[in-house]
């Protein structure tokens, strides 16, 4: 397949989002206008997003919900269960083993592990026992893991990173303040509150000066 | 000013964040190299950042830690402080109105607004008594805020953001998924961690296809 930016699969995401709502309320067609304010895109763009993966709906008629939001959760890769590890177990660790919408989106969280010795062994959540961040690579060579989420301090994150990669792991979602530097085939997600306020004080400050 | 990119606002940050760290730890100068690895950039590149703000450090000394973190909390506007509305006292406005990195940023929470009768008029938090939208015209004309945060379902966040950008807002912090669309004075960060996880997936589904 070739390239799809990363802009274009946030306005997929976007489309299945609004297409489960609409499916929810009985709605069995939408047209690529709905669909457009819903991803801040033109009428055009939905359908080049579309016709980039297949052939979809009819001129004049719209889309058929169902089976677009069915399609867009394969083109999604969310008919997929993936394993997940944690390393981390503080307070954002804490929050994700909380949120629903990661078991939602097929990610199954297998084990969260922390380097301080007054968590090691004790619960996170419900179901999830932390465990020695010396164990990982044994861990993952017996069960390998597709996604590893990284809520470490910033010191700890590369080098959490290069073990996780080196054990085979594919996709990164990053709490940690650092830009982490990864060999191409790894797909890493940044996600920093701090950063986003930041800039909105950037935009702020600078707009008035 | 010029324009500024908003990758190099994210860099900035990262190293205002690295700052702050070793400045804790008593270290007095830095060099480009350290702040490079921290933001993912080269040390050539952190000088560009710098530089292009005024002039800092000195030629095989590196820069001073303090100095240099107090001139980016000032280049990221954080010596200001802000008024914020927050429209939704749903899950994501509990969140943020417990976050500490909120405050620490300048960013005061002066009102919660909701349309939900059962939610108006009880707490949300420890702090803050939930707001009925009808009055938010009425409230920001009397006391106007720089930044709202939408924590509303999708279907009505761009009828809030009209509602507040026509009221004086001129910064919004997106949790709703949707792509909102505004005028170009006003500046937005989306934070969506569905579409997060959904592009991992998407690149770890079209890694093997």
């Amino acid at each position: 397949m070739r390239h799809v930016a990363l802009s274009t699969v946030r306005r997929l995401s976007l489309y299945l989002q609004f297409l489960e709502e609409i499916e929810r309320a009985g709605t069995t067609t939408v047209s690529s206008r709905a669909l457009a304010e819903r991803g801040g895109a033109t009428p055009a763009q939905v359908r080049k997003d579309l016709s980039f993966f297949g052939s979809f709906g009819k001129r004049g008629v719209g889309y058929p919900t169902a089976e677009l939001a069915a399609r867009l959760k394969d083109i999604l890769g969310l008919g997929h269960r993936y394993r997940v590890v944690l390393i981390g177990a503080g307070r954002i660790g804490a929050a994700l083993a909380a949120y629903p919408g990661f078991d939602a989106r097929g990610f199954d969280l297998a084990a969260v592990y922390d380097v301080d010795a007054g968590k090691i062994g004790k619960l996170l959540g419900e179901r999830h026992t932390v465990r020695d961040l010396a164990g990982l690579e044994t861990d993952l060579a017996a069960l390998p893991a597709q996604i590893a989420v990284i809520g470490t301090p910033a010191a700890a994150a590369q080098s959490v990173a290069d073990r996780l990669i080196r054990a085979g792991v594919r996709a990164i979602l990053n709490f940690a303040p650092v830009a982490l530097s990864l060999p191409p085939e790894v797909t890493v997600t940044n996600v920093n509150m701090a950063l986003e306020l930041e800039a909105l004080s950037f935009a702020l400050k600078h707009r008035r000066t």
